[in-house]
């Protein structure tokens, strides 16, 4: 890089700055920014392309219903180990998150203090806009993308308002109930020209109304809910299996873990909004339905932020000879989901710099269920949306063989 | 299909036809024939291209040390089930193996009274031509494809003899004993102009001076090793780890079999043999190297052909964190093998077809160790073999997409 | 056995005789009846003591909803291989079940028009205590013995109905909606002075007001659930844990199954009454309350009879180190289930020749859920239950040593 | 305890008092010492015996091929966590091994400067004796006992001097190559009147030679290999097993870890001893031979002191039918170790106060191969072990259940 170039600096804002996701990521940028060569984890960290901001060159700010700061908010999530939070703990504790906009009618098992005095709707809209408007001029950052990375809400229950944007607009000016915070954080970053990430399984800019909002703005919005665990696995044992025409009869799959998000998960509502986004995964790489496909998720505190995964498939073979594929995936809920919010803030960054608008397909490997565009059907295949991705990017192989 | 087309027939001459993997192919053909509608594990069964052989119009014949008819090997060997067995006992008992060449030096713990006097190499290859030219006569077929499913023989020590057509020659001329019996196949099937599907990980086509024979001669020669279980997961799973950063920081892999191929691995030569085809694997897709890579093969009895295999992979993840991924595999060794040495057997027809000579890298993904041409190194990640093998077909997507 | 002693027989009156557990058992009898010399999974194959009916001196009957014969039956469930099933057909094809008792109030998913015509709750009590009687007469066996196998009946509500003999009586003679009827097979039994196990979650035997009533006419009854897949095993590694001090954390529980007692427990209630008995086993080993004990039951039908469960158990050990136990159980139902059955009976048999009446707490390594007598807390530990049994009939050493 | 009576301090002199399991035990009296009320692990914790010493009043000092301090070499090993070094390091740093006696015929793989010149086994008995008494002069204990803790020694060949006490003293004058260092440390024991627990699998006490001179002169001694993984896990399930007669076809176990001692295995010697002791257990338990019985050990780096263990049993139950169970251990070798040869120290202390003398079979639980007194068979049903230890302590019921 020429040494007189400019760096191009953007802000990250998040929405949940202060759960354990967000304060990985944030303390993760720390990490790298003081000077480590582990790369691990980050899918596009050997990938160079003009305009991809640095990993370092990312600033946080965000929203959280729990107002204390990103340090002790990380100490409690126990995620980093304690050389990690000693590390981080002087800039992490200078970043504090600001109010947000909740709802206990989108998101039960999760309170906090930090709330914005809700005025309606529309007042909503515009005091995230404002937040945004000031995280930019404060931080002399080139732009700003919006993350989401808040506990899962409910479902919400389908009506007419979330479909068109002019519904939207007559319903959020109706303070509908239909419309929950994930909707109205998404709606601000639209209209505010922001790009705008979805990690969790929320409803937000994948409602049509949003959706649409975007491309006619063209603002880049990517979603839903990360791709980290056992969905991984599932977009990247089955085309192998469909490849050896080996005929999926079942596959259980099972999860533990003892965080927040696990708690959060407690409530059956918030719950359904996730098996929704891991459930059609699987039938449509398969090209069948998979009658017997189950997804249990349970809150077990003794594992903290350490998911595990239980998957069971049983396959049928040549002459109808049945066989059975067990895997058990031990893994880090936020270390392996950080990394890739990361990426999902920088691609978006550049997408919006190349002037696209709307649904970035290239961005579905990241994603349990990838927005699309035009009615598209969203492509499951991890290697088929690993190809997308690079493409896009214009680089000829995976960036991580660059090792 | 015009019904006037008249319809391919092809000889299948197998090395080690009384063999679990050849009986259950055999025996599969068979149950395709009488009418079955379930097409599970055979991976090109939705692709139509002109030329590829129907299943039904495999023809075979081979090879065995043992003399026993296929009806009754198949009993033996347990993998097919009471029914099965009984429906194709009156076709399996109308072939029985030709007199085999062999060698207790390559191959210690086989033992068969089926063997021809062996008056040496030239002898040997002379006579293996016979039978491949007496085969095809007799069975009227448009022309014959070899494939070998004999036991693995251990590894030959580094020799001269193997690296060019012209020692090669001077090599068997003088009974050279660094040239095993599966390269007396090998070479004899490329003298006749038969094309070679290599499913051992014995040395036959992959030697120096075979590959460029069959090169030279313009005859399609593919291998080695069948990649069934273990190594096709493990060719699943690396591309994604790496597409996702995730540090392969070590890969424990164990095996337990029961069957005639267990048995044979636990000669430590073959077991050398079946180890080297496994082991490069991982660091070729990874780009670097895994020091903590170890494979395990046990003979077991008690599962007979039912083998089992666990993985054990540990990853580092996002600053450093480790996360650990098991799979455990619960498959049928031959029931995964027979549907792909029918494939390898139906692409060798149609690449002769096709005027296509040497190594025929398209068929990559059926095997753990790809032969290439002019000294590249193999495709081992298995999407990439996978899209190969469609490109070259002409097909443009996942065969068995088509249900 | 001195050659002219009379061998006992013994009638086994099974309600749910056409279930998987049942047919199971029958048939096992027939083969042993024809002389096979495996005794695998017959805990008490190798005790001899006077008294104890031999296997083959048990003679079948009882009462299903279904009433197709055996034969049949046995068939549906797949449980037996083809063999099995052909050598029993005969046998097993001149048994047909007698008109149940039952209520869709208490087993919802379970339907059968082999039902009795109810005419209230003494009618049914009657019916059954003729159908004893009948059963004992018309196969000149010393005793008769009553055995539930039926489908998995909700838990009643507490009910002042069941605590007592005499509000019992009253409750039956008002038709009490609290009374089920695994109650009504069990007071009938009772009554009619037929020794009585309860192989299911349902309440029976057990409600006071039963267990009262047994004692009092010293009939024995033993219950209930019958031990044989996860909680075996926690009752066999949770004392080991203890003797070790480590610290059980919590404990994750997942169960597939695809039978039709999977089946049944998809009703909730069904589940409620089978997770109450799998409850509390841990805690009363290890003398502290795991809070994160977690049971998982989970109908999924590729597997059939073939049961799979997984247990995953943290554990803190030396300094507050934590380790992880990970358990995997690919089992089948009633294969496992079947010959506790045929013990139970064989063991009650015997307890009544003592005349011992009342629960018959040497019984309790087979049932999840043991009963005891004056308000004992139960016996979990599995090594603990068997030197009872052991104790009770009188054998030294583990009966199945003496092989 | 009435506050007049003094506190009974012991000994222990640590054949490998930098090893792994050595300084963790250390490590771990220091943190009891220093007042933890956790007691997870030692499964004695909760027995109040008269003569039984209190952790906190164990003093550590002993032998090492390597002179560093304990709080260096608890650092390398990485087994305790970082505030666990911390708080013991000041303590740990005052201890440093007195030189080894060391033979490289006997252990390969471990290096060590820190050896005492050797002038033959009677010199380094009489040395070893010398170390034993200033230890107990210097720390003004009541008595001490030798535990080895030293790395695996590869098995002796069988020979006569091994035999009797006085074919052994023979060949200790000539310095005889069948006599391995852990049978010098043993000898010297002995003959010093100290009570010697050998917790690895070498030939030490266990030489007839031996357990005959310590019958004769009333020295308690015990082994041998502690029983911490695995095996334990074997002694517990085979029990239940047995107990249900489930017949086992084959039982397939497999072990990977990263330390030291992982790294001793590698030398085959040495792994031969440890397979030694893993093998036998089975059969005793089950009073039939498993021929599918395999036990692999595999160093693998990644894991460091985090042993992880798998095992695969094949069983057949009720008419032939064939089911798997599968275990998977993710454990911590030292920390299961060290609590137990705490154990192993307090209980020999106590058996010679006791004034018994000779093998001490309550310590069974404790070991892979337990010694036993007059040519008994050993004990290894654990459930079995536990009661022969509660009845030598004279306590009711399982220790730890006083939680
Ligand atoms: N592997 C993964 O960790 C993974 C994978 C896929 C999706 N996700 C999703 O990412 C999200 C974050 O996961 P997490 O583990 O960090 O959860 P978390 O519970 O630790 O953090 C969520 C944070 O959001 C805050 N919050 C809740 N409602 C809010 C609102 N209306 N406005 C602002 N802040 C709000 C909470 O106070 C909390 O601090 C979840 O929705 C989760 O489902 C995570
Ligand atoms: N999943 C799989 O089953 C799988 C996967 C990859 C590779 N393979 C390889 O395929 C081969 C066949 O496996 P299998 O399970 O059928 O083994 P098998 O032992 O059942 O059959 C091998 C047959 O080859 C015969 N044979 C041995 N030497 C011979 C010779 N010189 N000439 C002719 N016949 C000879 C033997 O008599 C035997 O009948 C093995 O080399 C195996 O390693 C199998
Ligand atoms: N390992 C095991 O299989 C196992 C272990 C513990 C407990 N159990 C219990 O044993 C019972 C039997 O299990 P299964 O697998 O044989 O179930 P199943 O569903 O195959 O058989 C139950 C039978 O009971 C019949 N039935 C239902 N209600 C009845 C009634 N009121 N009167 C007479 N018959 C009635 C049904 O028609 C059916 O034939 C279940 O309650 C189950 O929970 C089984
Ligand atoms: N779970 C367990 O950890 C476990 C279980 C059963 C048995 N064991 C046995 O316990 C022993 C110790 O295990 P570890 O993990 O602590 O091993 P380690 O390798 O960490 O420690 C062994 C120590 O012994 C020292 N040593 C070697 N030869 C010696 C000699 N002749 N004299 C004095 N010191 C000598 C070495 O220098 C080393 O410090 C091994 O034999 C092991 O097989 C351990
Ligand atoms: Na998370
Ligand atoms: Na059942």
């Amino acid at each position: 890089m020429p040494a007189a170039a400019k760096r191009r600096r953007v802000g990250v804002a998040v929405v949940g700055l202060g759960g354990a996701v967000a304060t990985t990521a944030a303390a993760g940028v720390e990490i790298l920014r003081r000077g480590t060569n582990r790369m691990d984890g980050l899918p596009l960290a050997g990938v160079s392309v003009p305009g991809l901001c640095a990993y370092e060159d990312l600033v946080f700010g965000g929203w959280d219903l729990n107002g204390q700061s990103l340090a002790e908010a990380a100490a409690e999530h126990r995620v980093l180990n304690d050389n990690q939070l000693d590390e981080t703990a002087p800039a992490l504790a200078a970043i504090r998150p600001w109010p947000a906009v909740a709802s206990s009618a989108f998101c039960r098992r999760i309170e906090g203090a930090n709330a914005r005095e809700a005025k309606g709707h529309r007042a909503a809209i515009d005091a995230i806009i404002d937040d945004l408007m000031r995280f930019k001029a404060a931080n002399d950052v080139d732009d700003v993308v919006m993350i989401n990375l808040a506990s899962t809400e409910r479902t919400p229950a389908d009506s007419p308002a979330l479909r068109t944007p002019e519904a939207f607009a007559r319903a959020v000016a109706e303070n509908d109930l239909s419309i929950g915070p994930a909707m109205l954080y998404a709606a601000a970053a639209i209209e505010a020209g922001v790009a705008y990430g979805n990690f969790t399984p929320s409803v937000a800019a994948d409602a049509p109304a949003l959706a649409e909002m975007a491309r006619q703005r063209g603002v880049p919005v990517a979603g839903k809910d990360g791709k980290t665990g056992q969905t991984l696995m599932k977009t990247v044992l089955a085309p192998a299996l469909r490849a050896r025409s080996l005929h999926v009869d079942g596959w259980f799959s099972t999860n533990i873990l003892g965080n927040r998000d696990g708690q959060a998960l407690e409530d059956p509502d918030s719950l359904k909004s996730k098996l929704g986004t891991k459930g059609s995964v699987l039938d449509s790489i398969l090209g069948y339905r998979v009658e017997d496909h189950i997804v249990d998720i349970r809150y077990y505190r003794p594992r903290g932020d350490d998911k595990e995964a239980w998957d069971n498939i049983d396959v049928s073979g040549f002459l109808g000879h049945r066989m059975q594929i067990k895997v058990n995936f031990l893994c880090k809920d936020s270390i392996l989901a950080a990394p890739l919010a990361l990426e999902i803030a920088r691609v978006l960054d550049l997408a919006k710099q190349r002037g696209e608008g709307g649904p970035q397909e290239q961005l579905s490997l990241f994603f349990k269920a990838p927005m699309t565009a035009n009615g598209r059907a969203p492509e499951h295949a991890f290697h088929t949306q690993e190809r997308m991705l690079q493409d896009w990017l214009g680089v000829p192989a995976p960036a991580a063989a660059a090792e």
